[in-house]
């Protein structure tokens, strides 16, 4: 019973080469100028209704709905729509079911909102459309991000200013680089940790060329490790497996009861490990900023331990770096400066948009371990940034960087972070003030966990009886993974969790709710909204508990 | 002798909560709106502005210039400029002095112009700035992420629809991944090959845990190689350092006069590698476009031999995979659908902006060989993009190629895949017609190398004379890198300059003028242009040889 349609104006969009050159001249006419302004107004604004109605993981369409939505895999042979259409498609039908995490009330995980003219740097970039790899495809942008990475070294190391002089534009040494992010700079970091560690010597051409089995015969070792706390990143051990020094020997070290690298137990280890003399260190990693409890490891101390052992000391700031910026809590990272490598994240607490991490190196010819060079690009000594680079084609994410800088300055910045540190206190505060809450990880920076723990069994988990001590806690395991669960659902707000190894559980796993305070329009009201609601869905659901 | 100002209006800037505050929310009246809108017209037409003045890498300013103007490493406390005047530096002082890669006449890289709503799609993922490390930080974003994983596979494989009704959306499988760049994606793909030609067995957990060294322990192996074409891209080279084969355990394979992998040598090599048993190899490369020549392997035969040898096998088609697009020049490709992996980049032959590049594996759950979990976030059996993943948080750049395919179609792109293919072979016609020129490797897809090689030279390279073979070669070689970089340095075009090893020049090394024609308004009227000029410079510099 099909009906042809008459032939008014054909839906169907059709691929011609006349249409194809102009999408990629910009329009000269001010008709498609507006057009094309109209299509930036409406996603700066259209998505800014989506920005303000939604909050967290809104469950009301199920994700089975949605998955079974986004299933055609076949893509079409003639254009299926014009931009505008796309565009109205995004902010109208995927924005609405992507994560608000602008939200003030999205307090679980570290993306969190950025200022609006991170957007507008972005687009610069996108628009100039560089290519970092090699100065031939951008020129002063490669020479701006040698600026950048030497302006955020300072900030780490402080060296002299003879120093930057000397580095800042020095097309054979290399401060640091940037990288996709926190991930990448680790590996980067502890690739040229274990590059140096085996090197070349006497007939052996080094591990970069003849790899780690030979490596290990040529230094004698029959196993290399990488020391790290308890609390520290998963990119950590991801990093010890692509390496090929296997994850297991990431050596996880204990953590005290501030979550912090047990210094005493990490000395033990290091003295067992070098009386046995068939195991290599290749780096200790001192965590500033955990992603579980925003801990910073002793870095001092730990520089200490690395300098007497001849150990390279990674730093993963990752999240915590950006406290330099702040003179009232840059001394939580007391002695950063001592660290061979650091990591830090531009898309965490720099505020930029994603795919930004950064890696630093106090000497500035470490980074030769890892230098790759091609007939075609990176020629010896010239500014290819993509000589000694985990990635080759990159985009010149520092220039957005470099812009954030000169708009906030460090003052800008360190308002934020205090923002979030302090009010992270509050919060604490505020946990120890209900009864029904109990604080398991107070912040140190602007992450803290807790978890509901209604004063009966609070009562319980002192008793000096493990069998019940283990009962409760798995009781109050559940409880809280359901809490969490049903305030993402419910959608007005969304706490992150996660299941801490604690000391005083005999079976150790203890499920707490996690929240890591970064947006400046969190206050306490806010947090007062998002207790009270965890509270409700406690005493709806287990008011026998009570 | 200072003297205070009167306190007309400080240009001072100062970091204040208010301002800071204000910055986190889109501004809700009209004047601000228009504001920031009015930065986008300045970001989308001020950089016009570049983009059709400047062309290639000019030196009007110099590089010493330039980074003696970037040498101060200090970043201010209080703000230094506001967003207007960031945008407007941009615009006019670093853009200037960037590339113009969006220039017809800039033919030397793959980087070239992308269509104008490339940069829309980008500002929408950068507005949104989800995380697809995990699904609580973007949702339908990483539901999309995987249908569109599932349409790119399609194109490649070709598998029935049955096959991904079930895989499109299910939790436990992948069928590929996107990441940073092509390097990224190789990376992935040998490491996946690595782990799964060293896997766990009996005892033995597999090299992801315990590493290299015990794994060639377990599998009683000496050596682990990859072989690839010597025309293969340095990021494989790159992967085996990092991986911790080895770099000079990826094997070079010689090519025949097409500049395409000698299969019999190929052969021949497998079998002795064989024969030894000490040595495993872990994949077999194939590539699809090489960067230097555009080549592309006899996939189908490549994928014969790693069958019936039981080897991975991967194609790097970082470059060329979009030509399956092509009704009319996919054959080029035939037999990628054998391939373990495949590697195709975003930000080329998609025409993406900077940073997008994926990988590919036919079995859906061949990624599980580096798969990682941690508490707080990718848990087993969620929809989780981060669990087989070599980066942490990510950009959600699958949804500007999502949109992208719908507003270009197949088709779209294929016009423009056979508009590059096309002129680069009447660019190599038009190489052969005139005399001053030598085609060095003629195009299979859009890339062409050719030197200048006046008609006096190309008669004494016909002589059988070695030494005056070489003394000719070496003397076209200084020639070519001459012209090259007077043409660069006039900066009205550019092509890139690599060096080759010829068959028939006895010391190897072939100097070559470099062309990948992507950009659609690169015709042959440029390039005539481009050609006259080359032509001229020989002549102004080199007159004597004639």
């Amino acid at each position: 019973m099909k009906k042809i349609n008459p032939p008014k104006k054909s839906p169907e969009l059709i691929a011609d080469w006349q249409t194809l050159q102009r999408i990629f001249i910009r329009p000269e006419n001010d008709a498609a100028h507006a057009t094309l302004l109209k299509y930036m107004d409406q996603i700066l604004f259209g998505l800014h209704d989506f920005l303000k109605k939604n909050v967290g993981i809104t469950e009301e369409i199920s994700l089975k709905e949605l998955s079974d939505s986004c299933k055609d895999t076949t893509i079409s042979k003639n254009p299926e729509k014009k931009l505008a259409d796309v565009i109205t498609d995004l902010v109208k039908n995927i924005a609405p079911h992507a994560v608000n995490v602008a939200s003030p009330y999205f307090i679980g995980h570290m993306t969190s909102a950025i200022p609006f003219f991170m957007v507008h740097l972005k687009t610069i970039v996108a628009a100039l459309n560089q290519n970092v790899v090699k100065l031939e495809t951008s020129k002063v942008v490669s020479i701006v991000e040698k600026q950048v990475l030497a302006k955020i070294h300072r900030l780490i190391y402080n060296k002299s200013e003879h120093f930057y002089d000397i580095h800042v534009q020095n097309t054979c040494t290399s401060l640091g680089a940037f990288v996709e992010g926190g991930t990448t700079a680790n590996l980067t970091a502890l690739w040229v940790a274990r590059n140096s560690a085996l090197g070349p010597k006497n007939g052996f051409a080094g591990v970069e060329k003849e790899g780690l089995p030979a490596a290990y015969n040529a230094y004698g070792i029959e196993r290399a490790v990488i020391l790290v706390s308890r609390r520290g990143h998963y990119s950590l051990r991801k990093s010890g497996g692509v390496l090929g020094i296997g994850n297991q020997n990431i050596i996880p070290m204990n953590v005290d009861e501030q979550q912090k690298i047990d210094t005493t137990s990490l000395q033990k280890m290091i003295r067992e490990i070098k009386q046995k003399n068939n195991i290599k260190i290749i780096a200790l990693v001192g965590i500033a900023g955990t992603t579980e409890t925003g801990t910073v490891d002793p870095l001092r101390k730990l520089g200490e331990i690395c300098a007497e052992n001849g150990i390279h000391f990674h730093v993963d700031a990752a999240w915590g770096g950006p406290v330099l910026m702040s003179d009232k809590y840059r001394n939580f990272l007391d002695g950063i400066e001592l660290a061979d490598s650091v990591t830090i994240d531009g898309h965490k607490q720099f505020y930029m948009t994603m795919g930004c991490g950064m890696v630093y190196f106090k000497d500035p010819t470490r980074m030769d371990a890892i230098a790759y060079h091609a007939n075609y690009v990176n020629r010896p000594g010239s500014v290819d940034l993509g000589i000694k680079s985990l990635a080759g084609s990159r985009e010149a994410t520092s220039l957005i960087l470099d812009s954030a800088l000169k708009i906030m300055g460090t003052n800008g910045y360190a308002l934020l972070l205090e923002h979030g540190i302090e009010t992270a206190k509050q919060f604490a505060e505020e946990i120890k003030r209900r009864p029904c809450f109990e604080l398991v990880t107070p912040p140190m920076l602007n992450i803290l966990t807790y978890r509901v723990c209604p004063p009966k069994m609070q009562e319980e988990l002192k008793k000096d009886d493990e069998n019940i001590k283990n009962l409760i806690n798995k009781k109050l395991n559940a409880i809280n993974r359901t809490v969490q669960r049903v305030q993402r659902e419910t959608g007005k707000s969304f706490v992150s969790r996660t299941t801490l190894n604690i000391g005083n559980m005999p079976e150790g796993n203890v499920v707490v709710l996690r929240c890591a305070i970064m947006n400046p329009m969190t206050d306490m009201k806010i947090i007062n909204k998002i207790l009270d609601e965890q509270e409700e869905i406690y005493r709806s659901r287990f008011a026998d508990d009570l």
